[in-house]
C-alpha cells in the first residue's frame, strides 16, 4: 500500500547505502574483506523521528480523523498514569494487543546491527504510527515488538475493540505485501507478524504500578491481558488471534472470525483458557483481517488482489456496488459457489450455489 | 532459603486476607457467593516498595557487597542514557538476561485481579532485588518477567556474566522452592520460571535508541540480547540457559554446562543459530544453576538437600572440607562413582571409579 511508501523507502535506503559501502571497501581493499560481517564502528545516521507519522500515512490519518498527536511516555496511560502517584489501583476496561515480528534474527546472517537497528526500528515505527492514528496507546517496547492498549475513559468499548483490529489488520497487511516485496527482491528471509488480541471488561481489568520506584509501569492485571499475550503465541504466521470478547464487544459481522487452525486445517485449540470449576471456557479465534479490511470504505481491491487506500469513499462504493452486480450475475448463471467463509464467488473448490435454494 | 522470608510472607499475607475477606463474605451472606469469582471493586492496599531489597534479603548484600541503591529508570541503562538526547549509537559488550515467570495465567482461576497483582509484583519484586543486588540494571518489565542488562563501562566483562548467573541462580532456587512450597500448601498451581543468558561483545553490541520521542527507550541491536530472548523461550521449566560466550567469558568451570535436553534426555537443539554462509554456529547450554550455587562460598547444602544462605564463610569452608574428606574416604573404600557431570559421590548409577587408577 502507498501508505507505506516511506517506511519502505527509508528501509530500502538504508540497505543500498550498506551495499556501496560493502562495494566500496571491496574496491580499494581486497584483502580486507574476508568476511561481510565487518564490524566497523560507525555511528548510524540518526532517523528518530517524533510520534507523528510519516507523510505517507497522512491520508489514512485524515480518513480516521485523527491529527492530534501527543507525545506519550512508554507505561504510563494517560487516562491511569495518576495511580504511578497515588498507589492506588481502579478497574477500568481495555483492550490489550501483542504485536509481535518474527524471524528478525535471520538478519544477523546478512547485516551489522547498525544495519538491523535501522530495517526493525522502521518496521516498529510503522506499527506505532499505525497503532496511534488508530487511537492506541504504545504502553511496551518489546524487542522489535509492541504491547498496545486501546481505549479508556472516553472511548467506548466497542470502538476500542473494531479501532484495534483496524490498526493490526493494516499492520499485517503492510508486513505481508510491501514488506515481504521488499524483501524478496534483496534476498533477506522473510520477517512476519504475530498478532494477540484480546478485550477485558470493567470488572475484569485492575489497573496498577507494577515494579518499584522509577522502575515501573502502570499496567493491568487480567486475565484477558494476559491472554492476548498467549494469543500471540498461538497465531500463524502473518495472523490476527483474538478472544472471544472482542467478537462479541467489536460487533463486526461473525464471518471475520473462525477458529484457529494450524497448516493441515484442524483446529489449533478451541479454548485458550478452561476453568472446569467454574465452567469457564473461553475462546480463542483467528480474525480475517484481510476479508475485513476489503469490508472497510477506505479500502479498494484491484484485479491482481492488491489492496489499495482510497480517499473518495464515492468510488469504493461504486466499486463494492459493481462486485455487489458481479455477484448477482453469477448467482443467475447458475455457477456461483459458497466458500466455507460465506464468500460467494466463481471458484469450485467451495459449496456450489443452488439456483434459487430458497424457492423450495 | 530465609533470604526470601519477607517476600513469601507478603504473598502468604495477601492469600489468608483473601481467604478471611471470603469466609466473612459466606458467614454474612451465603446468597451472595454462589461465584468464588467475586468482583467487589477494593482498592488494593499498596505494597510499592522502593528499590532496596526487603529485609531479609540484605545479608546477601552485605556478602555481595553492593548497599547503594540508586532508583534508576526503566529503558535508561545509566552509561548509555546519553544516547537519547544525542540520537548517536554507540557499540559497547553487555550481557542480557530474560527471566519470565511462566503458568501465573492459572492464579486466575481462583483469584481476583487484586490478589493476583500483589502475587505477581511479589514475585517479580523478588527478581527485581535479587538482579540489583548483584549489579544488574532493570531494563524493562515483560508481564511478570524482566528484561535485565549486566555490565556497563565500570564492570569486568567476566564479572557481568558471573554475576548474571550468580542472580538467576538464586531468583530460580526461590521460585523452585520457597515458592513451590507455598504454592502446594495452598493449593495453587505451580509458577516457574524461565530463564535466558547471553553475553555480546564489544563489536557485537549496537546500543542506540528505539521507538520515538518520549515513547522510546535506550537498548541494543545484537544477536546475542535476540539470542538470549530465544534461549529463555527454549529452557525447561526453572532452568537457565545460556549462551556460549557466557560459558567462555564468565571463566566458570564447564563441568556447569550442559546440553540442552528434553524429559527423555535427548538434545533439544544443538545450535540456537546457525549462519552456514560464514560457518558461524552458536551452541545454547543449560545452566547447572543448583551445583553452581553450591559451589559459591556463602551457600551451604543442609543433610535433607536444602540450601542456606550462611554468612560465615569459615563454616561452608570448613563443612566444603568435611565433604571433600568424606570424598577421600568413599575414594579410599573403593567404592566411588563419578557422574557424568565429574560429581564423585557413593551413587551407584555413575561411573565406578578405579583404584589409584593414575598409577596403572
Amino acid at each position: 500500500m502507498k501508505l507505506y511508501e516511506n517506511y519502505i523507502n527509508s528501509i530500502k535506503n538504508v540497505i543500498e547505502e550498506d551495499k556501496a559501502r560493502r562495494s566500496r571497501v571491496n574496491y580499494f581493499d581486497k584483502s580486507l574483506t574476508t568476511s561481510p560481517r565487518s564490524k566497523e564502528k560507525f555511528i548510524t545516521e540518526s532517523k528518530v523521528l517524533g510520534y507523528k507519522p510519516m507523510s505517507s500515512l497522512e491520508p489514512l490519518m485524515n480518513k480516521v480523523g485523527r491529527k492530534e498527536f501527543t507525545d506519550q511516555k512508554l507505561g504510563e496511560h494517560p487516562d491511569f498514569k495518576y495511580l504511578k502517584d497515588t498507589l492506588g489501583s481502579e478497574y477500568h476496561y481495555i483492550t490489550s494487543v501483542f504485536i509481535d515480528i518474527k524471524n528478525s534474527t535471520g538478519l544477523f546472517r546478512k547485516y551489522d546491527p547498525n544495519v538491523i537497528y535501522i530495517i526493525t526500528n522502521t518496521i516498529q515505527r510503522a506499527a506505532i504510527h499505525t497503532c496511534v492514528i488508530f487511537g492506541g496507546y504504545i504502553h511496551r517496547l518489546q524487542g522489535d515488538g509492541l504491547f498496545v492498549y486501546f481505549g479508556g475513559k472516553d472511548i467506548e468499548k466497542n470502538d476500542s475493540a473494531r479501532n484495534a483490529l483496524a490498526a493490526t489488520s493494516m499492520f499485517t497487511y503492510f508486513v505481508k505485501n510491501d514488506l515481504k516485496k521488499l524483501f524478496l527482491e534483496e534476498g533477506i528471509e522473510n520477517i512476519y507478524t504475530r498478532i494477540g488480541v484480546d478485550f477485558g471488561d470493567d470488572q475484569d481489568v485492575l489497573w496498577s504500578i507494577a515494579g518499584i520506584g522509577e522502575c515501573s509501569e502502570v499496567t493491568t492485571t487480567s486475565l484477558h491481558t494476559s491472554l492476548a499475550s498467549k494469543m500471540q503465541a498461538i497465531a500463524n504466521s502473518n495472523s490476527i488471534v483474538v478472544g472471544d470478547n472482542i467478537k462479541s464487544i467489536s460487533g463486526i459481522d461473525q464471518v471475520y472470525f473462525d477458529w484457529v487452525k494450524d497448516s493441515s486445517g484442524e483446529i489449533k485449540q478451541r479454548y485458550i483458557f478452561e476453568d472446569k470449576d467454574n465452567s469457564f471456557y473461553y475462546k480463542a479465534l483467528d480474525f480475517k483481517w484481510h476479508q475485513y479490511l476489503k469490508s472497510l470504505p477506505y479500502i479498494v481491491e484491484d484485479i491482481a488482489g492488491e489492496l489499495f487506500f482510497e480517499q473518495d469513499e464515492d468510488k469504493t462504493e461504486k466499486k463494492r456496488l459493481n462486485e455487489l452486480s458481479k455477484t448477482s450475475a453469477l448467482l443467475d448463471s447458475g455457477s456461483a459457489y459458497t466458500s466455507s467463509a460465506g464468500i460467494i464467488s466463481g471458484e469450485k473448490s467451495s459449496v456450489r450455489n443452488q439456483p434459487h435454494r430458497f424457492h423450495f
